[in-house]
């Protein structure tokens, strides 16, 4: 198991599976704090160095939010245009001072590998809160971990399913690392929806491969009747020459209570990176499924900041001293599982 | 009177005059904690959601300042172009999202009636920090409390006192607020100056009459010599076709020293919402009055925090419990009454 | 020796030696603090209003971590467009307003004079980040600390000490600041080394030549080979006509391993304002002397930290009290000096 006081979190890559299970382990023990049942100050005075290049307010509150319910401060930077970065200033030095005001960054840059570059000249732990087309190694762990929870749910493990991915599988990030840490897992079952355009990518195909998982490349949402997992992604605008092929291709890959109806099993769980869609007729992922009790989307942003905390306890070496600063929490809160 | 606990603050219209009451009561409550005379952590871990749609660095500040001075964090947002809202993201998907992370939200957004529909994906309180041309009950609430504190240093109640609202009643939403909540009590006299471009709208008037009230429509300063209370708006440039028309009528509705000398008793209170422009030659409300004592405007900015800290403790129960968790001050302030 | 507290930090112009000495004093105390052996509350409650009408990423962190190291809550606001400000508000507005939320003020301003005009209004006290091309007193300050503790090390004082300050010499406000701090130590010898037209101002040099230091202003970075210190700063594209020019100054102008190896003695400290332009291939410092022991950029960073605590400390009046709130560090934390 990798050791996880002082590193940094780069890429799921780094990850053996004991590692991930406990992650997973402490993230569970989050939970409490969490949902406002108990209070915990472990991280009374560290301070996370929130440094958002792009935007992205999902993850940056959730990482914020995540320190916070364990005690610490944030200080947040947002944007780049304006900062030194802009004006010339390497990412080391960058990394150098902004480390140097606190004990462990988050970082999100639209560029991939910047992350692990401001990694060599940080003085603190880093956290990659996703680098470009490169990596977002806790949204994958997130993910993992809502798959996890929603099948022990139902009575079984990671080991065995089956998940369907549709849409946008080739620009689609999460789908990328979700794939290569479920190949981590013995005998998963991968169905593969796609527009041929949009398709995996052969490099992940041949990882799950190479690990001995099956994996079906398709169009047609039928056949997938006794799917565990169907995670559905965003077809992005911009990836189509004109609107009205865009529109096409939702029609077509799109997720709704008629189709969920027709071509899954009653209790599939239905995942999302989000944000999803709203504005076109034919979106993704339709409101109508919105009371289904299989729709975990919001579980997956719940989640989150359970495995964003564990990661902050890891990295900072408290994550077995998180109760021993406890405390009552006095307030009206509503924080059931939802 | 309303259950707190728990409950959304959208809009002026859901308050009774005891739920008013009340709130002033736990306002003038948090006064020593306002004035650091004394400090208390009833919120401690408690994490207030600030999302600022639309900029109001004043309103954002005093909300989070509000929120910290009960002893809880702030996670801020600001801006929405860059936000999920831009790319599609339903209203419902990011209150159920963003509320996860937070205990309450605080919320303002340029589109009337967003914050209710964002209360309905909210697994949280929402106070409404204005959205749009519809409500901002917190200025609303802030704006009657202060009239109430200055009139009862002057010996007197709301039952019966003359108010003078002045410029731009048409578009001015506070004035709209104010008028309401004004309403619920007794026998109150309103004086209301403006161009007849921008007379107070019919429907406010209606509430007044409906209720009782007495009021004069007018485009004269002139006889308003036994007013209480002069409340002065800001009347906007793009209001007008031509810069010289807006000069024309800021010359005629503005307020400086000679003019409440000449027009007003000795100790009519002076109200603004503020931002005053101070640009214009002939500004609404002049800096020449800066030292009267009747100058209630910076009042008006202390009050609101006490009013915010008042429905954060009101909304997460622990209204009760504020002097429970006391502490000393030790740093050097300075926040007498001003 | 000035009184601190309820004292606006507003221009190196308001300290004399004692009051120096004093800083550096309380700033040397905070050490344990900023490096996480321990840990203050003592500043548990109050509110920083970090007001950053112009962005300085770097500037505005080491304020709020500064803070949050002593214990306090971090209120910010950055830019300006969409502020009141924006809209015409005055400064002696905004500052009435802003202050009563906040229990002491950092300001960073696009226009000189700024903050000194908000300060005027200001219930509480307010430090000067950076008001345009005015004064930037924390950054002066934390660079003489700097010298001074360099200097320590090698086992000698700011008394009678050569430094070399090379660059823009006319536009950069840190070497004017700088060089008017130093004028109250005894018997200081500067060489000025800058292109003509980017030449130290007359102003400067009378006050050095007044308070009888010796200075020599030349092009040549030869006959600099006893320095103890060189001051390197930013030479700016936009003073130029034309990019060539530029490359040809910096050409000139430049630090690196190979000109530091000629013109200096082996322990010359190497000292910069930061940020450094890391984008042409003859920047003014370069990376090649990243791991040079006397590089003191970075811990110049680090000491912003502590002079920005010590000016808290002193400000709010809490200096003498800050171990009376001491706590234990639990976390990892890796903040050796560096």
């Amino acid at each position: 198991m990798m050791q996880f006081t002082g590193a940094n979190i780069l890429s799921v890559s780094q990850f053996d599976l004991d590692s991930i299970e406990h992650i997973f382990e402490i993230a569970n023990r989050m939970q409490p704090y969490a949902r406002r049942q108990k209070r915990t100050k472990v991280l009374d005075g560290a301070i996370l160095g929130n440094l958002f290049f792009e935007a992205s307010t999902r993850t940056r509150v959730s990482f914020g939010t995540a320190f916070n319910l364990l005690g610490g401060e944030v200080r947040e930077t947002t944007g780049m245009e304006t900062s030194a970065l802009a004006k010339g200033e390497s990412l080391y030095d960058t990394a150098r001072v902004l480390s140097s005001y606190s004990d462990v960054i988050t970082m999100r840059h639209p560029k991939a590998g910047s992350v692990a570059e401001f990694a060599e000249g940080s003085r603190v732990p880093v956290i990659n809160g996703g680098d470009g087309s490169n990596e977002h190694p806790t949204q994958a762990l997130l993910d993992l971990y809502t798959i996890r929870k929603e099948l022990a749910y139902h009575g079984h493990g990671i080991d065995g399913m089956h998940i369907c991915m549709m849409g946008d599988l080739k620009f689609g990030r999460t789908v990328h690392s979700l794939s290569r840490l479920l190949a981590m897992y013995k005998n998963v079952r991968f169905t593969l929806i796609s527009p041929r355009e949009l398709a995996m990518p052969e490099s992940v195909l041949s990882a799950l491969d190479d690990a001995g998982h099956k994996f079906t490349v398709t169009e047609k949402v039928e056949g997938s009747s006794d799917a565990d997992i169907v995670y559905q992604t965003r077809i992005q605008q911009e990836r189509f020459t004109t609107p009205e092929e865009a529109e096409q291709y939702r029609g077509k890959f799109r997720l709704n209570s008629e189709i969920y109806t027709k071509h899954y099993k009653p209790n599939t769980v239905i995942m999302h990176p989000l944000p999803r869609d709203s504005r076109s007729e034919a979106n993704e992922l339709d409101n109508d499924l919105n009371q289904n009790p299989n729709l975990a989307i919001f579980r997956q942003a719940d989640n989150g900041v359970l495995i964003r905390m564990a990661l902050f306890a890891l990295t900072l070496g408290v994550e077995n001293q998180v109760d021993q600063y406890e405390r009552e929490v006095n307030w009206y809160s509503d924080k059931r599982n939802v």
